[in-house]
């Protein structure tokens, strides 16, 4: 039940970037790709549907437009932690029978947080979608949480906090080069939270956020697979249908303040075999800026997109200077996009040179541009990848969870293959002068971090840093 | 009436750990060294009385036990902000009424705010010491500011936080470090507030941060003077007495997580002249651990606590490496204290020889300690320097202030000569080996700044930085 949760999305920057950018992309491939429909409910529910009649199947998706940004000072982590609630005790369900419903009916089911929002999600026969309905409107609407399961769930998430952060020394350096880089911004507080203010949640708090969140006008319904909205309106109004609207407070998001200078991060340690570097920067979001966030994607796709781009096959294949080196961009978010370079040089290569080296493809592209041909071919691999898209009944429902939660539109998604054959070659150029030349005093936060083995004559005390 | 404004307590780490330390230290370091008196009103308000009759004056303060570290999310600099509106409009006087009254009567008056503080005082004849306390309650009880003069003040403190930080990459530089050191923690917001929040206050919040702050239970008056406290009881019953108690919220002060890692931030900018590091450190305060943080002191003193000290006497004299190198280390803070260790070297000297240099200084320390002869020199020159407090009307009022409202009790204060002198030899060492030593895996964060001026061929284009 809990593989999937604490989403990558803006959590690993490690993995997050490229996951993420294949959810989001291919499934907006093609032009009217989904044949998706939407309508919403008289209680503000928004419901949208994705046609996929290949095999009875359906995915059922419930999307809060909330997330770990939307914590209140002092309760990080709240948004996760109450995803885990979610499965705890609601009107006539005893903790953890949701899941053992849906595995009963064949299906399997999962949630996950991420700065901008909280999924729950059920795959199951088509037959039992209405139940899905049933199920997950009962915990929209009646969650009710005793105390003694409010607080023994803590000790799974500070366990889950542990395993994944506090013993993956990588875990703790990503968390303080993204503290640094978003400052005075809640996407520096990382999405399961610090772990002091987790064990001092208090049930009224997270009560609190339940009665402030959890509504039908603060969620989106996705349902891919076999249905059609016709046969789905009747469903959901008879379960999600029958929950009152709230009053949903606006979303307070803080701004970054302007920045110069350069930041870097060096972090030694023992569990740490191979030196690599990685350059963490702002940059925009879709919804901030569609015409640059395209032209991102296909700056990425051409440094970063495969073998023969530019990064893997000049620093890789040809100098041997690298054993891995990587550009991606992730624009999926309210508020900031982010940049996200790395690399792990060849023995005898040091990082500085192996980073000067990645910065230098990059600079040219600044100085010299890229061709007609390398956007073409970045497009077209770009639609080709989407076509797969299409074969998942999961697939394309995340993808229009994470694209509206984030500020797209359906239509942005529908008309994907027309949008990204708008990016000129002279875009490309200019979203890499705009957001990577360092010579631009205008130029947004940005953070590198170096991750070393400890040297030979460092020693190996236990846990030490230096 | 400005001048004073923005305290430098925890803002400028480039002068505020040297002036703290003084107005902090001196007025400490006598036993029973003031003589104070205190009573509380039947309301909550505290009142501390510092007889000094050598003239027939006297200052008066009001310290509030609320800082910008109290902000809510989004509303950074809220607490200087209102600070400038006290100056307003409030019962019976005009907007800039209260210090013209002030100047009229032969006195001055001025009000500042640091991170957990916000302070007024007037100095004045002693005959018109119960109109200031009239007028202080005034605008305790009943601050009332129209909306035109609400916004208008927003003006005067853009400006304020443009010049003292926009126009100087200095203060934006510190600013940076301090968000990056403070990781999860309100001292790494600015006191006077990003410019993107100030610009958005609205009166409805003001009016709330003032409701739920600014009350006698939630403040201390502080006398000092040509007064005893059987004189000011009646007074203060006649003027503060009247103002009705509030139920005052706990203060949210949240963790800064464990870090580990080494942060470095550089600037080059043709607005500077010679290069500097500067490495600021999380250290305990004196509310947090009073043994290390006395200990710190004297550290502090053995290191840089004039001429003849090691780091002065060591680098700049003998070894002229460098223009001038420092430690300071401040206590005075509710939550964090911090160590802030600089240095400016002389030509042919690079920043990086003198950070090791200075930190090689610190080492000597750690592996060899110091000399029974050197603590007791520096608690010498600590007692010495505080002969000259008791001189002043106004200092001890202040050290009073910043001590009481960071977590010190009035015994400390009175008592600080017998406190400073149980700190041995092993307990400067100690401390220096608990929270400097670089090999010490526990060592809270801490975060190194290079300022540098632009290289000869970095061109000089306009607001550049590289």
């Amino acid at each position: 039940m809990v593989r999937l949760r604490q989403s990558n999305n803006k959590i690993n920057f490690a993995l997050a970037g490229m996951i993420c950018f294949l959810m989001f992309l291919p499934a907006m491939a093609q032009a009217k790709v989904f044949n998706s429909e939407t309508f919403t409910l008289d209680n503000g529910l928004q419901v949208i549907v994705i046609p996929n009649h290949r095999a009875p199947v359906v995915t059922h998706m419930v999307w809060y437009k909330v997330g770990a940004a939307d914590e209140p000072q002092g309760l990080s982590g709240m948004a996760h932690y109450f995803e885990h609630l979610m499965f705890k005790d609601s009107k006539n369900l005893q903790p953890g029978e949701f899941s053992k419903i849906v595995k009963k009916l064949g299906g399997n089911d999962n949630a996950f947080t991420g700065q901008d929002y909280t999924a729950y999600f059920e795959s199951i026969a088509v037959s039992h979608l209405e139940k899905m309905m049933e199920m997950e409107a009962g915990r929209m609407a009646d969650l009710d949480v005793p105390p003694d399961h409010f607080h023994s769930e803590k000790q799974v998430v500070l366990e889950e906090r542990r395993q994944r952060t506090e013993n993956d020394p990588r875990g703790i350096f990503n968390e303080q080069m993204k503290s640094a880089l978003f400052v005075n911004h809640p996407y520096g507080t990382p999405v399961i939270g610090w772990m002091s203010e987790i064990k001092d949640y208090e049930w009224k708090d997270v009560k609190k956020f339940y009665d402030k969140w959890y509504a039908p006008n603060n969620a989106i319904v996705i349902i891919s697979g076999d249905v059609t909205a016709k046969e789905v309106k009747p469903m959901a109004e008879r379960t999600y249908g029958k929950i009152k609207p709230k009053e949903i407070p606006p979303r307070i998001r803080t701004q970054i303040p302007p920045a110069n200078g350069q930041t870097k991060m060096t972090l030694k340690h023992e569990a740490i075999q191979q030196p690599a570097f990685q350059n963490l920067r702002i940059a925009p979001g879709y919804r901030e800026n569609k015409k640059d966030s395209l032209a991102l994607m296909v700056l990425e796709e051409i440094l970063s997109g495969g073998p023969t781009t530019r990064l893997y096959k000049n620093l890789v294949v040809d100098q041997k200077k690298a054993v891995s080196v990587g550009f991606s961009y992730d624009g999926n978010a309210l508020d900031h996009g982010t940049i996200w370079i790395s690399g792990i040089p060849n023995q005898g290569v040091t990082l500085e040179e192996l980073e000067a080296l990645t910065k230098g493809e990059i600079e040219k592209v600044i100085k010299d541009g890229v061709t007609k041909q390398e956007v073409a071919d970045a497009v077209q691999r770009m639609e080709d990848a989407a076509v797969y898209a299409r074969d998942s009944v999961a697939g394309p429902a995340m993808t229009f969870g994470y694209s509206i939660t984030t500020g797209s539109t359906i239509d942005d998604i529908e008309n994907w293959p027309d949008l990204i054959k708008t990016v000129s070659v002279k875009d490309v150029q200019r979203v890499a002068e705009t957001y990577l030349d360092e010579n631009n005093p205008w130029l947004r936060p940005a953070i590198t971090g170096y991750l070393l083995p400890l040297d030979a004559d460092d020693g190996k005390k236990e846990g030490e840093t230096k």
